[in-house]
């Protein structure tokens, strides 16, 4: 190894992002035993794509990149914090100012060439707009819909959400997959039916 | 969606795996609040693999099959439990046998062509001879020897780990990356050194 000041940056950032294995999400895990964390959701949302492939809008043509973005999408929230889906108006028009400053700081630990690269595959996902990206958004999108929904809407009850912020936040599968947003109105409706889900 | 069974069992692997959440590993976390489990292993592996690439001994063409390979590396531990890596002979020759079971039952859960898929990407991990599984293969023992030493080897003194065992482990890192090797022989030195490794 020629460059040790350049290897030490690479090992600080592996420390650093260690602490998203602490970061909870509104999400429990399928048996109800406790929220996951962000590490644990990117891993999970990462295998719902490589499944899930099939159904997509427009194909995926680069696995790398679309797991790598997956890998990378939740890491500024170790410093920007989660932000709940269906948080205030006043929660979420924060969240980009936060999102962008955490950014440059988890980022900024790693070589510049590295720092650029991984920077990019964060704001392609936050574009919407590659069919890997578009994938990205799906899933990570889904899978809390999905856990909430086999829960019997534990963290929507408790946080009293209603059917039109699913729908809206849904607009993520909708654009990446039209046979699963059938999927996901169908269980939508029947979490409403159920009372997992506010109507209103 | 034309054949609703056969997304029926995409979901049950995808709540299964959920398990892997709760298969704790003898590695702990950086702040040494805690042991890691697999879902949050394999994820922290992926992007060690992204940042390492470039001092692989053989380059790594297909990132997405090396990453796809390190989302499910671990899963079969759902059912077959995590070994760990200095256990005694009589456990790790009985892991074989158990993690070939192991992957009989969970990736039976999928829809055929996807579980010879996934499972065929399983064997590649476990052959170690492609240059995608040696890389999967190194990340995967640099990442817990690293938590070891920067933990001062909480985990390596609990179970007497010696030097000899760590060494031969490492045979993953030599095998993928010459330069790697030689760091982590100075931080197994180091750990000697400093009490965090038992020399013999």
């Amino acid at each position: 190894m020629n460059d040790y000041s350049r290897f030490e940056k690479q090992l600080s950032f592996l420390r650093e992002i260690d602490k998203a294995k602490s970061i909870f999400r509104n999400t429990i895990l399928f048996d109800s035993s406790r929220r996951e964390n962000d590490a644990e959701h990117s891993w999970h949302m990462a295998i719902c794509a490589m499944i899930f492939t099939e159904y997509l809008n427009e194909p995926v043509n680069n696995m790398g990149r679309l797991l790598q973005m997956i890998m990378l999408h939740d890491v500024i929230e170790i410093y920007a914090g989660d932000t709940f889906a269906y948080g205030t108006a006043e929660e979420l028009s924060v969240k980009n100012e936060r999102e962008m400053a955490a950014a440059d700081k988890i980022y900024s630990l790693l070589p510049k060439d590295q720092a650029k690269e991984f920077r990019s595959l964060w704001e392609e996902f936050e574009a919407s707009a590659t069919p890997e990206a578009k994938c990205a958004r799906l899933v990570d999108t889904f899978m809390p819909v999905y856990h909430n929904y086999m829960t019997k809407g534990q963290k929507w009850r408790e946080f009293g959400v209603t059917k039109d912020k699913v729908l809206k936040r849904c607009e993520y599968i909708k654009n990446g997959s039209d046979e699963l947003y059938k999927f996901i109105l169908n269980i939508i409706d029947d979490a409403v039916k159920n009372g997992y889900l506010a109507a209103k």
